[in-house]
């Protein structure tokens, strides 16, 4: 077969009359490209995951209805779509096959996705049938996401049936190493079933999650042959008949640009354009509002700097100079005739948490009077090394609308600032080799109250990525005590983390909607010993 | 049978050691009764739900071995207890048969829920048999919940192998309207199968969750001739021969005990003892306060009344009065100063959302020193109403650890402060009959903002609870622009939600587990006329 394009778009979720637009500006494009055949993503006309949406019949109705708008535009044409088909009183992960105007066929989800970030069953029933689909010159089997990531495939009995090309559609989030995990697989069930694969994922940032797109064609012998952009959208033009190319992944590029994407996204499709950012002079606030100025442009980024008397003369100078390097309006507003105010209000002494933590808030308050009267979205500022110890106030820190770096170690936070300065020096220096203080008191240090952040990250890491219990962390090397008050910090802050704003998921086990954990919860490694 | 034990306990999630306390102290207390069976409730030795704690093997080990220490206790007579179950490389939501020291047997659960607070196929895998355990003198089919509520119920084959009693563990969260709907269920499949039926279900207060108990026992004729108590913990000695008993469903009565128990066990699972209630001399307030008091007495609960120029002299004196009716100290701190100084370094001009926010927000701050500096646990006052149209602030009204009216509506809370003044004359009956106002602005009223509440209430029903679309909520003779107004402010306000602290479900939809829905939504009726 020439032509086929690969239609890696980025969906506004729940917008069905925008996505079909979409769609169809994709249509229009691959047929001057001269395309036989358009796939598109999983779920392409509603955009994923739609969760609870999907329980209002309405919303289908309107999925339904996109779906046979964009029918006429593929007139002399083939075209593979993801929607939602309702049929029997159950709802299906569906591909349409649209062929010269008319849909020629639908193909259900076989394999439902129940953990991690995924509910499927939640709300879908499993295909019952399979079958092939003659598609532009080929014979094609149609899977969806899951399908080639579980066995049995669905491919199993398609290839039997003499299937000459699989697609297969995704909505596939992004996380650390997802892309040579999924050209694994790709590779493998190409070669298993002796089959060419067209691989086409979703790109673009929903809430906590991040597609990447990525979007690909390997050839029956398992080599990678074309490849779509990563974290943009693109209209691929394959052909089966290509040569390999090479691709290659880097961790901290890609964490930069799904951060970036994420940010952008979550801005614009819910109705804003500009962010505001509190700059303290640290490490997390300067990446956070570099990523900012690099997602949305510096004329969309205002910071603001609210000093006490806690608040070094080099945390000044460093936030001035960030802001300045950046071109964005530093605000300076100090919070402290506030902070005595509240001080004689409440009657409590320094140094006390309670009175940390109303500076903390003060800095809030006053973002969100800045988000109420200019209409900028918070972006806040903690990473996941602080979040997972509940080293955050409540109200303060976590205030505002999306926490960028909540998937994002301490020690990671500092290669993104490495990495950003790569690309243009933006990031002073001074703000990368002080240690990192929350200053909410005099000579405050980050390590009064946690581990190292080397140490405290790798044990994060072991708890939450590779899933070790507390016992073989402790096997890794590192003190019992310090694992153990870790461990305890996760759980007692889980009541924080209810109460977050959402942020991107970029790692296998991100704070959001992949972990779900009780506030109550007796849960501790103690001794059975009251019997 | 003689005597069969219904165990209706209160697990605390987690903690497997404490639970195992409880299951022996209950075995031990069933023996001196006589009993010959005791029927514990679903996942009793680790809680419900105890969502991805499941996921932890450390976690599953802890919940074997408090089975094995249990063991020893069950001499001379027959217990059937909930634990998890891991086999195969599965885990399993099952019933531990024990008789005379002994493990006899396991039944797994059969049909796992997976919609609304639900999320079992998550975790667990599903019963591959089913057998009859001899106990008691009784060829006894064991069933977990879930398992009598869908069809095809495992008992249509155990009836068939000779079954003379089901036992049910049941974990079945209170909502409005429940214990008819269970009552009924249970009075069918007795009658269906012919068989007497023992039901034990959770009591307890888990997050959003609360469970009501109400264990009961129905003979082969459905008719309930034994219950125990609702919101409560029981040990009820059973018998198949008694007489059938008059059960009794009250609404109100039925939110009040629900809310209750939902608070005191948030707040002591928790570790806290106390709380404090910022009191507007509001009606939501006055019943925030007034359960508190309930929930844990009057030396437990704090009030803080924080007036600003806006707040009326009726709100102080109703305030006063009402605290002084629930005998709890009410503490008086102005913010007009605070205020001041805000405006001052914002230099925003009244009237302005982002003052009112602000005034909100100062609050906040104060209720969360004191918890911060005394240890109390703030209880937010907001109701269901408010949150679902967005008429709360974020970091205001909304700060705190448990969002007691989250899912009252604003027409509930006027039932509840009625059923709590019949009890004993507690809410000033000028808070009753003034009209809602947040104070935030000069003479500001409720229906500024939204519609009366009697109208508001009744379409957010239609949109929730009785899941109609917005057309069909018209038809139910709601003006289309009113209905459209109140559905499009629930969307807009959805990031709101994301960042509340839990509160009770005490309807069949409330904001919380059994509702998610995406942040990002494009998702907006409007007409297919783009094309």
């Amino acid at each position: 077969m020439s032509s086929i394009c690969l239609a890696q778009i980025n969906p506004f979720l729940g917008d069905c009359t925008a996505n079909a637009k979409m769609i169809l500006a994709a249509l229009k494009k691959a047929k001057v490209s001269g395309a036989k055949l358009v796939v598109f993503p999983e779920l392409c006309i509603i955009g994923y995951p739609p969760k609870d949406l999907l329980q209002d019949d309405f919303f289908i109705e309107q999925n339904r209805k996109a779906l046979e708008r964009i029918l006429p535009f593929t007139k002399g044409m083939a075209a593979v779509i993801g929607f939602v088909d309702k049929k029997y009183g159950n709802i299906y992960n569906a591909a349409a096959v649209v062929s010269d105007g008319k849909i020629v066929g639908v193909q259900h989800k076989t394999h439902l996705p129940n953990y991690g970030v995924f509910d499927e069953k939640r709300y879908f029933a499993e295909a019952q049938s399979w079958r092939i689909f003659s598609l532009a010159g080929e014979r094609v089997a149609i899977t969806i996401c899951e399908d080639i990531w579980v066995e049995p495939s669905p491919l199993a009995v398609l290839a039997k049936q003499g299937a000459t090309l699989c697609v297969n559609l995704s909505a596939s989030p992004f996380e650390k190493e997802k892309m040579t995990q999924r050209k694994n697989i790709l590779i493998n069930h190409a070669r298993k079933f002796h089959l060419p694969l067209v691989y086409v994922n979703m790109v673009g940032g929903q809430d906590d999650l991040v597609f990447d797109g990525r979007s690909c064609v390997v050839n029956a012998e398992g080599k990678v042959i074309a490849q779509a952009r990563a974290f943009s959208e693109d209209l691929l033009m394959a052909d089966l008949q290509s040569q390999p190319v090479c691709l290659m992944e880097n961790a901290i590029q890609d964490m930069h640009d799904a951060l970036v994407l994420a940010l952008r996204d979550y801005v614009h499709k819910n109705g804003f354009s500009s962010v505001v950012v509190g700059v303290s002079g640290g490490i997390d606030s300067a990446v956070t509002a570099s990523l900012a100025v690099e997602a949305l442009g510096k004329k969309n980024v205002v910071g603001v700097f609210m000093p006490s008397s806690f608040t070094s003369g080099q945390s000044a100078a460093d936030a001035k100079v960030l802001a300045s390097n950046l071109g964005i309006p530093l605000r300076v507003i100090s919070i402290q005739q506030m902070y005595n105010e509240y001080k004689k209000l409440l009657r409590i002494k320094e140094p006390h948490t309670a009175l940390e933590n109303i500076q903390a808030r003060i800095r809030g308050n006053i973002l969100m009077a800045f988000s109420n009267a200019e209409g900028h979205l918070v972006v806040t500022t903690g990473n996941k090394s602080e979040i997972a110890c509940g080293y955050c106030t409540l109200y303060g820190d976590t205030a505002g609308g999306f926490a960028l770096l909540s998937d994002v170690y301490k020690t990671s936070v500092y290669k993104l600032a490495a990495y950003i300065n790569r690309l243009r020096q933006l990031i002073p220096s001074s703000i990368i080799a002080r240690e990192p203080t929350a200053e909410l008191r005099h000579n405050q240090k980050d390590t009064d109250s946690l581990p190292p952040y080397d140490v405290l990250d790798r044990i994060l890491h072991a708890l939450f990525e590779e899933g070790k219990s507390q016992a073989e962390t402790v096997a890794l090397g590192f003190p019992k005590a310090v694992v153990s008050k870790v461990a305890d910090a996760v759980r007692r802050s889980e009541y924080k983390r209810h109460q977050l704003p959402p942020g991107p998921k970029v790692s296998s086990k991100a704070f959001g909607s992949g972990r779900r954990f009780p506030i109550t919860n007796g849960d501790i490694e103690k001794l059975f010993s009251v019997f």
